[in-house]
């Protein structure tokens, strides 16, 4: 078994002059759509897969999770069993089954992600249930990205929230590393439980997944492990109206030639919810990944 | 002033595990999307502006040279001139233009690219006139890409090829640190003059501009200086459909979260036109570009 460092990719910093021209603040970009299975996840994934002894994992995901933990299972010969929503992306679904993973497709109208994974759970005694951001091997692999983002003494750090499991391993790698950067989150306003949450200083969960185009953040509420670490290790959590996430997908496209998905677009979404807020700062936009139906993408550009 | 080597951006190598398993070929991706300008130009065209020593430089381009010289005498705080086809790619000229260059646009059924070049270089005896190819300080600046590539130990590298000006440096570069990578250049068919040119032993050019949608690769002939090189330092030039540079564009879209442009595809288009040939290879695909409209791109995906 190959350890986590040797495994993962390290992130790709991106640096567009005609991005930083046209929103005048100097922006580095750090993006994950070039990790392993086309996002951060996979850090996550690995992290938990290589260090349970169980052999059977089953996990809800929106997709990126359960393709990054599909993968590693695959490289590590355990068995991943993924409950998605049936309106995750094709791309996600497709990515998943060639993996060799068990999809469990449900419709979250009828039944939560989380209560069909407990029935799996039931089913399968000797699984690992693995949440996508509530659990300690999750937050461990993903402060790999923040122990990279110290390196480079950023003022500050934006990174786009769902379950809270990207930002908690961000804070946890800076902190870790003696690193003074502020992380700030970065969340769609039609799924803005994590602000509320922030706001109100106690976990505020959304009533129903939320229907954001940012199919990454369409979750319920903060991990109980995550929101700790939010609470005392994050800035501010910054609202971003969909017009904005889309609008930030394209600028993406057109002026830096990345592609991602409206969740990793979401931190500079947030910039352009107030592009004054962060001038004159040396700012790094977290890029979480690039999985993306071509029909959704083609609307959006 | 800075050195060439501080100011380019490395190139960016990717490993897309859905590729590799997809083709079953063991595929390292080099992009230079992500260089200044979003394509490779940019190491050719500062090396040029920096080492000549008029203040005004006057280039025929299809877009991404034009880009590169214009943000590269933008930086040398020179005059660029750019001459281009009023074809060219809309995001190419918006860029051009956002770079402070003079902007000459023509219409390449009424007058060559080169025939108003000579005009405006009559109109301007001081300024120097650049090739987007057949200019040593061209070739030498592409030659750093040859350098990095160098580091890897590819058994082949698959360069696309329009005047021949990357991958004369490619080879360049590779030859002067001694490595034994192989060079296959990439063209494609609708612009073959290139392979034309290497099955004949000579020169051979195009009689119009080819309409490939490989708009960087919308060249007449391979350049003077580039033609020797070519002809003993590559191995074999491969010719690639429209629809295998449309169809590599849409899997690196897909498979590799990767935003190219069509000219940057066609190193992947030569591996699909027969995908036996490099089984078994380390090999490496050079893609050189990402400048493209987002309706163009909206189609191909």
């Amino acid at each position: 078994m190959k350890p986590l460092l040797e495994t993962i990719r390290p992130t790709t910093f991106i640096e567009s002059a005609k991005l930083k021209d046209h929103l005048g603040l100097d922006i580095t970009i750090a993006t994950e759509t070039f990790q392993h299975t086309g996002s951060f996840k996979f850090r996550a994934a690995y992290n938990l897969a290589s260090n349970v002894e169980n052999d059977t994992i089953i996990t809800a995901s929106s997709g990126n999770f359960g393709q990054a933990l599909a993968y590693a299972c695959k490289l590590l010969g355990k068995k991943a069993v993924i409950v998605m929503p049936d309106t995750s992306a094709k791309v996600k679904i497709d990515a998943i089954r060639n993996y060799g993973a068990q999809l469990d497709l449900i419709d979250t109208n009828k039944i939560g992600r989380n209560e069909r994974v407990e029935q799996l759970a039931a089913e399968m005694p000797e699984a690992y249930q693995a949440s996508a951001y509530d659990d300690q091997f999750v937050i461990d692999g993903n402060a790999t990205l923040g122990d990279e983002l110290a390196e480079h003494g950023f003022d500050a750090v934006l990174v786009p929230v769902g379950g809270g499991g990207l930002i908690s391993g961000v804070v946890t790698g800076l902190k870790r590393k003696g690193s003074r950067t502020e992380v700030y989150g970065c969340e769609p306003l039609l799924a803005n439980d994590a602000a509320r949450s922030f706001r109100a200083g106690e976990v505020i969960a959304n009533e129903k997944e939320p229907q954001t185009i940012a199919d990454g953040a369409r979750t319920i509420s903060l991990g109980n492990l995550n929101w700790p670490i939010i609470q005392s290790g994050v800035k501010d959590i910054i609202e971003v109206s969909d017009e904005n996430i889309a609008e930030a997908l394209r600028m993406y496209f057109n002026l830096a030639n990345l592609k991602c998905e409206p969740t990793g677009a979401v931190s500079l979404g947030a910039i352009l919810e107030d592009k004054e807020r962060f001038s004159g700062k040396k700012i790094c936009l977290v890029v979480s990944g690039a999985n993306v139906d071509p029909d959704i993408y083609r609307g959006l550009i």
